[in-house]
């Protein structure tokens, strides 16, 4: 068992009267306001014009940047340094769904630098300072309300790199339910797997950990499972929004890891193929989790499937454990594939075998995801071909 | 469900090679530092002396203030303002069990008024700013090296009031299982009562609440019964306590209420027992607990007993519900009275009768408890009486 440091200091306001305190919090770090915020699905939602209305009543300086796109282009954050360079932000308010979360991120740190925001991935420059940020996740899925991570893509270099810091933990983050009353199916379920995924990627491990981390992810995931079904057929029931949202925050904000050290594995595959095809991540992570967790079963590391199959998927702990553990890939296939009704192969996608060789040599760095198994670039190979 | 609000901005070192870390961390708000103590247990297990070291080698200068006793009374606190007011201290560093723990940050927050620290519970006097604190518990039962909660008794009054306020958090704990691995059987034991009450004080409403968090309960209460039986038979054992640490944070750190608004009912009831008779506080909630649940077993409450007894205890759900609500009382009084070994009547501890009609009076403040079920003075008193 190792030694780690938990800290997350993010204030999170939960609930659905809670935007009132924006403008307070706001006021904490200065006048001037950078709002970013994407397609304008918000405006959609009443809640552009809620933000205005409560930013302008603190007597606030507003400037905005919209248009940031899912899987967050290096561009997007390149526009949102030079407006806090030049109109000396105090302070940026996100709002919207992962990626604008994550672009306005690395907004803060590059406005405190004078190098290009790409150096952050690509020369792994320091992240040393940033201007303070403060969300409203529009979104339950990739918790970057609560954690200092970040997820960017260049599109010139075909690349999608993820990086975090302390000093990019957002501020404040005000979790309203009913602000993803209007994520559509297809989101709604994607966004699912994202929860399930950040979960899955600690809980499967073989190094010895912290027992009572497994219960809390244990029931992390069976709340995944019992809400995601409900907020498809009633988008608006807030019990079942509201639980999906809790539970995305505290599925990737340090809570969970409790010093496990292991690097995770669908994540990084995935990046690969969001940043060639421009697919959603959370589907991206459906296709690959299944068939990794059936290439790494195996007789050392059995055990976990059978503890997830049975606390998880309330599997009788009678059946032998090797059954169990391929029983509990089934389930959680069939939570992916049926339940939440995503397409269920790489073919019905677009994503073709002629990439494997690159994607997949890029996904382990030319070298060995030292995960829950180690994958090395004919492992990932051999992952992809089984989603075919 | 309520609106809440969420934030822990606590720092946390957890494991056993942590504590050099400490002496970087005090410095960072002064140099001026008042160690505070218990009866001399930390100069047994030798962690006196280490932090002595870590605390000379960055140059600190160090005041101590020794002989905080269980139900740590309001004269110690007396004796910490005074020194941090005399010796212009920066920072106090809290080593010991919750009581150190709890009179030191009255300590931190009397510093910085002019008035009586007793004022703070007698006349409910602002609490608006501390000293800082940095903890290092020993003990895994009151969590208070990750809230900013606080107990003191006044013995002349015969009062014992518990009071909290965000300024009050730690800035930093220093988590090492180690810590705990001298704690004795009945400390174990009662330590670990102390942490299924944080938890079931919670757990046990009617108002709607996260699912989420319900199975984070579970999760936590599963761990406790896992691990202090273990703790218990293997003293070192540092998984065991290990789990029971970092479980004790856990259940009383804000997270798992969760916008609930409901009082407490066995924490009041509990602090008139030990206010009069100086029981350690863990064995009185584990005489009350069972006693209390059974007592508020309805037609109205059995749902949340029959959730508790299918997913803690693992009692076959095909029981019918009041049969699984009360076999799930007897399974927590059994791992109370049975598998912690602790004492299970009022009688074997000396409480008496005499004293049930003014304790339940002042338990619920002349009033009502406004907990899972309203509790006056006769219902606390009935309560009572069920223990002897």
């Amino acid at each position: 068992m190792n030694d780690f440091i938990y800290h997350n200091p993010v204030k999170v306001y939960f609930g659905k009267d809670q935007l009132c305190h924006v403008g307070e919090e706001l006021s904490k770090f200065g006048k001037r306001v950078l709002l970013t915020y994407g397609g304008g699905s918000i405006k959609k939602i009443g809640l552009y014009d809620k933000v205005k209305s409560e930013v302008k009543k603190s007597g606030l300086e507003l400037f905005e940047l919209s248009g940031i796109q899912p899987n967050p282009r290096i561009d997007s954050v390149r526009k949102g340094v030079q407006i806090c360079k030049d109109k000396k932000i105090d302070v940026l308010l996100a709002v919207g769904g992962g990626s604008t979360l994550d672009a306005t991120k690395y907004m803060a740190a590059g406005a405190c630098v004078d190098f290009d925001p790409w150096d952050f991935f690509s020369k792994w420059a320091p992240i040393e300072k940033a201007l303070p940020v403060i969300t409203i996740p529009t979104l339950a899925a990739t918790g970057s309300e609560m954690n200092g991570g970040g997820v960017i893509s260049n599109p010139e270099t075909k690349e999608k790199i993820g990086r975090g810091s302390e000093v990019l933990l957002p501020k404040v983050s005000f979790l309203d339910p009913t602000n993803t009353f209007t994520v559509n199916s297809y989101h709604t379920a994607c966004g699912s797997v994202d929860i399930m995924s950040h979960i899955i990627e600690v809980y499967f491990t073989t190094e010895p950990d912290l027992h009572m981390l497994d219960t809390i992810m244990e029931g992390l995931m069976r709340t995944v499972i019992k809400y995601a079904p409900i907020a498809l057929k009633e988008p608006d029931n807030y019990e079942a929004r509201a639980n999906l949202m809790w539970t995305s925050s505290w599925a990737i904000n340090g809570f969970i890891d409790g010093g496990k050290k292991h690097e995770w594995s669908c994540h990084p595959m995935e990046h690969e193929l969001s940043a060639i095809y421009d697919i959603i991540h959370g589907h991206g992570l459906a296709l690959l989790t299944p068939r990794w967790l059936e290439y790494c079963l195996d007789e050392n590391t059995v055990e976990k499937y059978y503890q997830f199959g049975t606390n998880v998927f309330d599997i009788d702990p009678n059946i032998d454990t090797m059954n169990v553990a391929k029983k509990s890939i089934e389930m959680l296939a069939d939570f992916f594939f049926n339940t939440l009704g995503l397409e269920d192969t790489f073919s019905k996608v677009g994503i073709q075998e002629k990439d494997f060789s690159f994607m997949a040599k890029r996904a382990c760095g030319g070298g060995t995801i030292k995960g829950f198994k180690p994958l090395g670039q004919k492992d990932i190979e051999e992952i992809f071909r089984m989603c075919l």
